[in-house]
């Protein structure tokens, strides 16, 4: 605490991001990073502009970038707004669409940085249980008729840490249920086997959809998030971009993301092998006797009935492998582990089996 | 206006910064970026990092680019807050540590963002009128005795758009005249030939320094600035910034803004040649009976008697060259012209003349 802080500092309690090691030879499968890299023509975009222009400002308007993702998706320039990452994107999501009088809804067991927001800027949120089964209850979600203590959603498709996803009818039933306020689908894993919303925008202007280059385009070193929806809520997007940063992407993000959402095949193929070792993975680890949630996304979340999962972490961090362990209620017997390369689940399942094996590690339940 | 946006929303006037213009050939001396390109080893080190590694996620905590600043200017990492273009960090400046019950207070004549990151926060603010030379007043930034209404002030060192200076005592009387709140001096465009506060860091732990890569470092297209401060200050805007985004600096920026605060040879080498050549700019201008503001930074601020601002910049943009106008009272007379190459300066002062010597504008005075 500082003399110069105001209350607002004093009392914000940070995202703490995944451990980015400085260690080499680490088997890193804990921030769900793309085991393979970006696309050839991403890294000759950036190579074409790493030269005198950068003297100059960008684009604030990332005008081409947001025109690919237009034509990728069948939108105009118009309904896409982006960002430096997806994190900068929902932070002015949230201060700009679902900041109101009532409190925003999200899940309780969710990405982290949800509440965080809400703390910057001061919004109110409620937090609505996860089933035994820790998938979303679609329901809590629909209003009952005249109820109006709801000042926006945040709906996480899938959902993160459980790597658990919804069709996108009950995704459809949330948005229509829910016409006053602003429903922002976070799509940060949908490429990895969930149905995007994005077909659903036109339909809907309160609908807002955001996805993340960092995941299924392997560029999560490059910081690009964008968000699709109605240009009302782009405008209001903007408003408050212009208002903080004008140029927030820089000359070679702006040509990375742009060749990046281009190369449609290379993302394919890339997402294509990340789902194929998902699947190994899966079976390994239950083999091993791990309950898996079943995953859409590029990690799974498992644990193991016989081993506390804090411990289960660290012994694998001993073998040189990370993944991520969080200290939550009715998620600490977890591990949300990122799907590697075949070489590296073979790896972790190889170090899972003798850790299981050994005496080094007890639970303590045991 | 739309129902989805908040009341903030709405009456937010956001920033608009100068033209970045698509077209090819244009003169651009609209928006300060530096006429010579950046170090050939700030290339080196972006293409050294263009490769697989964009798909992990960036150092969060910007260690090597802090430390390299603080070898710099004799700081400590823990001393140094790096962000996404000195706009971003002025944004974080404004949330964390100018927002008190007491306005803030800065120039009537001064960087327009300012007033921008106010509304943005919800922050009041107080503007002191320049001089009739467009100087700042120092004494109005000196409180009476027990005065106590005072918030935060935030001091540009030179002042833009006026590129005039304050010698190193003047802004050492400010910070030490308000030991109660946080002095941020905003040294953008200081390397031009003003003084750093920097060293005055270790004896006054209300003083914040900032510096952007954006003009004498070349690296405007690249989005990144710095704070410099007593580790309080730091850690103040490390709370708010990683309540916001963990990973503001994309790798090929933290690797070539690092090199660029390594190459001090090319900083000097080039910041001299735009010294050099904004004498011979302000030599000719008063030459053809423009009155010039002596300027430390990369940019002059000049009128001419007998013409109007607004018409002399369209009549140069028809010529292809852009300046920059402001539309505001006190300053709408003058051009705002930044340094180019001696070459293009050149051109500029001949199409003034041309202007000038022309009937097809004329002032609304004559």
């Amino acid at each position: 605490m500082s003399r110069y802080w105001n209350s607002l500092v004093a009392k914000l309690d940070p995202y703490v991001p995944g451990e980015q090691p400085r260690i080499q030879n680490l088997i890193k499968l804990n921030t769900n990073e793309h085991p393979y890299g970006p696309s050839p023509k991403v890294l000759e975009a950036i190579k074409a502009q790493t030269n005198d222009s950068l003297r100059l400002y960008p684009d604030p308007t990332a005008l081409e970038l947001r025109q690919a993702i237009g034509r990728r998706f069948n939108l105009v320039p118009e309904q896409v707004f982006v960002g430096n990452g997806s994190d900068e994107v929902l932070a002015h999501v949230f201060h700009a669409l679902l900041k109101h009088d009532q409190p925003v809804l999200f899940p309780d067991i969710t990405y982290s940085f949800y509440p965080v927001y809400c703390g910057l800027y001061e919004i109110q949120y409620k937090t609505l249980p996860l089933d035994a089964h820790l998938k979303i209850r679609v329901e809590d979600y629909l209003p009952s008729p005249g109820d109006r203590n709801v000042g926006g959603i945040i709906f996480p498709n899938p959902n993160a840490p459980t790597g658990s996803a919804h069709a996108l009818g009950d995704v459809e039933r949330i948005v229509a249920a829910n016409p006053d306020v602003v429903v922002v689908v976070d799509e940060a894993y949908v490429d990895f086997g969930a149905q995007s919303a994005v077909s659903l925008i036109d339909q809907y202007p309160n609908l807002l959809v955001v996805h993340t280059l960092s995941k299924s385009r392997s560029l999560a070193g490059l910081r690009v998030g964008y968000a699709m929806g109605h240009p009302d809520l782009i405008q209001g997007l903007d408003r408050v971009k212009n208002s903080f940063n004008s140029y927030p992407l820089d000359r070679l993000a702006l040509a990375g993301a742009t060749a990046a959402i281009e190369d449609q095949a290379h993302f394919e193929a890339t997402r294509d092998a990340v789902v194929r070792t998902r699947g190994m993975l899966t079976q390994g680890l239950e083999q091993l006797g791990f309950e898996v949630l079943p995953s859409t996304a590029n990690f799974v979340f498992a644990r193991h009935p016989a081993r506390d999962g804090a411990l289960l972490a660290s012994a694998l961090r001993e073998k040189n492998i990370i993944v991520r362990h969080f200290k939550k209620p009715r998620i600490d017997q977890y591990l949300r582990i990122t799907i590697g390369t075949d070489e590296q689940c073979a790896k972790l399942l190889e170090a899972c089996q003798s850790i299981l094996n050994g005496s080094a590690v007890r639970s303590f339940g045991n």
